[in-house]
């Protein structure tokens, strides 16, 4: 065994041992642990803070660009940010131990479906150093244990936030093992963490780019909670409210470009569009956004390039959006059960009935009428945070908080009954 | 492409087509193809049993032994059972459509969690025709497409069940391909699906034996839900009531002794044991069971064998059983995690705090208090039937009904929400 090996079975084997005692703590035991952390990080602010400043001036002579210096740093208001998404998840309901379901058979057992942690959950994420606080307050307020695994340009800046958080467990009467923090830049720790560390590991989650979701769902032994690509879709309708639409649509494309719950492609009802598409599209276009239009689209509003069969299944996650006209919520389905990736899509509709097929024809993890697919995110549904959206069919879909880190048991209680 | 790879695939579009159709239909239609299906088989029975009949002369012919010829066997009681659970499973609640939970955003958002169809199950099956209804019956009832293969030797059997299914679904309105039997005998085929089939399948359920399970676990492509071992533990108390004891640990090991709820340790309370073990080992011994116990065990009853440390960790299906003394709640669930399957465990005690604390620790599927393991059993749990037990802990844990064949979605209402 190389010693890297031996450091990181190390790490397993502290993590698995702490997931007994997490599962068996109470909530309010977790949830001090929770405070002190949200305490702790206001007191180590300077400290995470310096961490950070040495991650940027390596980062920055190693030539990286702009846009992942920004991800990288943090700032006070950053840092408070970071401690007020600990305090939310800290206010959660406590989802261990809740009953579920219970009901009495004929014979009188006495059935429990009863909320339990998974147990160990391994996170691997890039160069965000405040996903190390987010992913530890999400495992402790489930009761799991976690195993965090962070890209190496950011090492310095978690290390110091997961002191924090080791800290606050002891200081809760914790194992600090409960969250760790892999504390080697060396990538072959990924591989080993993608083959379970000796089953050690019960749910991997990938959080961070297409490439690094795709290697772990190539590689991975042990089952993995992510989501490749959010190709979401907005529909306007025939009977859209043209104000909503245009507000809605710009907002759904543009607010952020480069979060998984940006619209790629705009689908519009055939009948109305040569009503609804100029204005929305002088709107998009006036924010900056360049579009790519079907014949139909174009037809219509000419002063667009011509989408390619590539750009109905492009994540561009970037200021261009795709237009197709389709035939009304059926056109809608399929276009999107073709090209989506299962992600979130929208209708905007001032017509009931149609907004109720759409919702039932579109088979993605979130399905939105009148509102902005930017809404795809665990904090905006209420959940305090969240480790990932999930476009998987099992288990867990769409934003995945605490809730979603937990699985059940059936306690089953008689009076001494045999089987017939 | 071979014509095998052509067959198969085909086999796979058509199931993802229906599968659509499925999860658009009400949940009176899939109850109406239930009703069919039941009244189906009646009026099959002796067509049924006619390809039952040549299933058995082929099987005899090549030489199966007695055992896995009367699990292959039908008879009219047989079919009347099978029929009986299609008909259990049409009465269930159906689960499509169900609102799990729903809550309303500071911003207006109304936000529903709604249960909906996984979209194509595959499950793979050894000789138990029987299982065909079954898998059908509980496919439907959760809005699901499934695609059925099973042993070769029941294939003339199951065709015949299948053409009932088939006919149900039709003449409901549904299609028929929602439930489709491969129906050749070429074990490529169980390769092509493990694959996947181009995508077409959402999951895999392998419903036998270890190796079967074991297969699929590592060669397949997509979610996989099943079960490998079921070694299950009693665990009699100090302050357990011996009557009791006697009964439910009989019961737990001999009352089957191949399914997998089927006790194969049994731990006993080390302080209590020279009270407790003799009159229980002797109801054992002269139910047939054969004992292998620790030194503990042997000091007090002497005529049983020695256990080696591989009994510990041995799904028996036989009558036989390991006995262990332990300490307490703690020496027994520590006992359970260290070799433990995660599958069904049992405490027999009139000392509810010492039951709660064994419920707390016990990190199983099904944790029975004062009960036989051998209530392991989607039947039992009032689900109608199961299509397995799963011991995985994530998306469905123990057995699993028509509501673990579902997943969820979220759906969004708002009023022209745009995300700030």
């Amino acid at each position: 065994m190389s010693t890297l090996e031996g450091q990181v079975d190390a790490v397993g084997r502290g993590a698995r041992s702490a997931a007994a005692a997490m599962a068996m703590a109470s909530a309010a035991v977790r949830t001090d642990a929770l405070s002190r952390i949200f305490n702790g990080l206001a007191a180590a602010s300077e400290a995470i803070l310096a961490a950070n400043a040495e991650d940027i001036a390596a980062a920055r002579a190693g030539g990286m660009s702009d846009a992942l210096i920004d991800r990288l740093t943090l700032t006070p208001a950053r840092i408070r940010d970071m401690a007020d998404a600990v305090a939310t998840i800290a206010a959660q309901p406590d989802p261990v131990g809740e009953e579920m379901a219970r009901w009495t058979r004929p014979n009188g057992l006495d059935i429990a479906r009863v909320r339990v942690p998974i147990g160990v959950l391994a996170v691997i994420f890039e160069s965000r150093p405040n996903v190390t606080a987010d992913a530890a307050a999400l495992a402790i307020r489930s009761g799991n244990a976690a195993i965090l695994r962070c890209g190496s340009d950011c090492l310095r800046s978690s290390l110091a936030i997961a002191e924090v958080v080791a800290a606050g467990l002891r200081d809760a009467g914790l194992p600090p093992t409960a969250v760790q923090l892999i504390d080697t830049p060396d990538r072959a720790a990924v591989g080993l963490m993608l083959g379970g560390l000796n089953g050690t590991i019960d749910l991997l989650i990938p959080r961070g780019g297409k490439s690094l979701v795709a290697r772990v769902q190539a590689e991975a032994k042990v089952p993995v909670l992510g989501h490749l690509e959010g190709l979401c879709h907005s529909f306007v309708h025939a009977a859209a409210d043209i104000d909503m639409a245009r507000a809605v649509v710009v907002n759904a494309k543009m607010r952020r470009v480069s979060v998984c719950g940006a619209t790629e492609t705009l689908l519009v009802d055939r009948d109305a569009a040569p009503r609804l598409l100029p204005p929305i599209a002088a709107d998009l276009i006036a924010a900056g956004c360049a579009l790519r239009g079907d014949d139909g689209a174009r037809a219509i509003v000419p002063n667009m390039a011509a989408a390619t069969e590539d750009d109905w299944s492009t994540e561009y996650l970037a200021p261009i959006l795709a237009v197709a006209l389709v035939d009304g919520v059926e056109g809608a389905a399929a276009h999107i059960r073709r090209h989506g990736s299962g992600h979130t899509e929208a209708i905007i509709t001032e017509d009931a009935a149609a907004a109720d097929r759409f919702v039932q024809m579109v088979d993605s993890a979130i399905v939105l009428v009148n509102a902005s697919t930017q809404y795809a995110d665990g904090g905006e549904f209420g959940f305090g945070g969240e480790i990932g959206i999930s476009t998987a069919r099992l288990h867990a879909r769409g934003p995945v908080g605490a809730e979603g880190l937990t699985t059940y048991k059936y306690v089953v209680r008689g009076s001494g009954q045999v089987r017939p």
